[in-house]
């Protein structure tokens, strides 16, 4: 098999793995994500051993996220955040003091030093937006004051765990903290944010005409994947997350006339791309490294305290809304995704991390991803009765 | 810049470059895909270097070619197709045969040995259905008879130019050419066209309804995709070309009832990641190894040989629908595109091509290109005014 027949075969797995799953998780009455990233963990190393996560199914993993969180964003009107600002704020900043304090006070009981116990303590914080969002749409709630409060704080969340990983890298490596340096990082992201969903959207309200390209009947469309795609590269390029930039890029969007011309457009697109996130996500744990029952007890430790941290400092956050609505802002900033993923890897390149502790936080992302989304469901179905699509 | 910055700038700049060649071609009144390919040839490193052709942008471009070619497929009637079976036959059996000897006599001529002069005969040889299939598309002449031949032709030009290609790789390499070996190539292709075009489509026909997923509102897209990848990975698997498969994918979802649905939602897939496929064989293109006169020279020879060699061989072949249609039938299989890349990477590796020879023939490939799409719409658009959608 030469190189174009082994990488367009293991787009074809993936593929095919992705609907599979989530039509067997939709029988069984769970979100479609969790089959999908089920799907991941099976076709992956660890079970099946059928895909190699390379660079290209890396890439487009990150294209499939960036198009879902730029859907959602489309879904999302920046006047109904603004209304929950405040609340958002609170689950934010709680939600990452709370998970980082617990992930510490583990990380120095099981023997860790301190800038070490600080790094592991990172990884309890990250919040992946893209797992909670997916669930909220398939679910069709996002105009829901819970979901609102959800994507709000993850945008703080995720500004302060990209400090938050800046300080805790800056002490690993020896060469303290330049506050001047972490104040320039924050005003900067601060900053981006700010402009564009406060004074981006306003210009887009007036200017929906400009995406009406007459000589291209997509024009709306492709105008604004350019947006996305810009708007992921600065927010990336700022040291956030790119989905942030694609949220706040689907949220201008969403202000303009075309608006549902461009939910419709681009069903397909998230339809075909958005499942190799999901996937890949999936098939990046190693089953092997926990196969003892030492790991797999402090694998369960690690997930409680993942969950506890994150379900108890959102919801306290979020608390002025109604237990109810609490628990469900709490469970929805749970999962730590692909986030999780991302520093354990950065922890495993610094030398902090074992491999088995890289394995536990990894399989601690990917349980945190495959239980919230259920509960979820659950919990958001019980307050209200949904009516499904 | 971290890796995914740089990733996803380098995916915003094909982006942005494809739209606005696109844009700017057809202000020019030119096929966009010229001007597609042409901003390739400027954001790559021979002009302004923003670009460098990593693994996911080379699969992107893949992907999008596969796309493409299922959405050409799903415009494309298998009875409509058989139809012009004969002459289809004879365009792609003499559009082989006369620029395989054009190609051969010049190499000879240059200097080279007999195994080499039949590797660069083969880079005559190549023709790439994509950028004709876009041209047609754009204009929406695919259900002309002159499109269906030239469509036909491509499918039955590919199989040869890849047994072609195995006979000059083995004489190369010295190592003699197995009859019985090629004799199985070629019936296994021939096979899976034949299977697929004919068996495929007549189930397909009886089975629309299985498409129809009830608890997915995007079943028949999804289904229909994976039997998109699923024929190009098998394609692939059998030597062709991926996009053959991918085209025979679309002609037997083209025999569904939902074959308009399908063209909707496959509309903002392809609008996404076509543009790909052409900024990234624009990009290939290395215009520091063409600075000489002489070089300059060798390329204006070599382009017209592989211009004319096409042009008579498809146009004798597609003689009997009159001189006008052979005359679009010959330009429409001038395009070398990706498949003459292809062949120059290959002589490459083999030894046989020095870094002129190769970027004669990438440059080749590349004028053979854009100078065709224009001829085509100028004397399809003569034939018959069109009537723009």
């Amino acid at each position: 098999m030469n190189n174009t027949t082994e990488i367009l075969l293991g787009l074809f797995v993936v593929y095919i793995a992705a609907q599979v799953g989530a039509e067997i998780a939709q029988r069984l009455k769970l979100p479609p994500v969790v089959g999908e990233i089920a799907a991941g963990v099976v076709v992956g190393s660890s079970v099946l051993g059928w895909i190699e996560i390379t660079e290209p199914l890396e890439v487009l993993a990150e294209i499939g996220a960036v198009l879902l969180l730029f859907s959602v964003g489309l879904e999302t009107r920046v006047d109904e955040l603004k209304k929950v600002g405040r609340v958002a704020t609170m689950v934010g900043v709680l939600g990452v003091i709370l998970p980082f304090v617990m992930g510490a006070a583990w990380a120095i009981y099981s023997g860790y030093g301190a800038p070490q116990a600080m790094f592991v303590a990172a990884a309890f914080v990250a919040t992946s937006a893209g797992i909670t969002a997916r669930v909220l749409q398939d679910m069709g709630v996002l105009n829901r004051t819970e979901s609102r409060v959800i994507l709000g704080a993850a945008v703080i969340d995720d500004i302060l765990a990209m400090l938050l990983l800046g300080v805790v890298t800056a002490l690993q490596s020896g060469s303290g903290v330049n506050i001047a340096n972490l104040l320039l990082v924050l005003v900067q992201a601060v900053g981006f944010v700010a402009v564009i969903a406060l004074i981006g959207t306003r210009i887009m309200r007036r200017s929906s005409p400009l995406l009406d390209v007459p000589i291209n009947p997509l024009s709306p469309l492709t105008i604004s994947l350019a947006l996305c795609l810009g708007l992921a590269v600065a927010a990336s390029y700022l040291g956030l997350a790119a989905i942030i930039g694609a949220f706040l890029a689907g949220m201008v969007a969403a202000e303009t006339e075309q608006r549902h011309t461009l939910e419709t457009q681009l069903r397909p697109i998230t339809a075909f791309l958005v499942p190799f996130f999901f996937v890949v996500t999936g098939a990046k744990v190693d089953l092997a490294e926990l196969g003892s029952i030492s790991a797999l007890v402090t694998l369960l430790v690690v997930t409680l305290l993942a969950i506890t941290g994150k379900l108890f400092g959102c919801g306290l956050g979020a608390l002025s809304l109604g237990r109810k609505s609490a628990l469900i802002v709490g469970i929805g900033m749970v999962p730590r995704g692909e986030v999780g993923i991302i520093v354990a890897s950065l922890g495993l390149q610094a030398g902090v991390f074992s491999s088995t502790v890289y394995a536990t936080i990894i399989a601690m992302s990917l349980l945190t991803s495959i239980i919230a989304p259920p509960a979820l469901q659950l919990f958001f179905a019980g307050k209200r009765k949904v009516v499904s699509p």
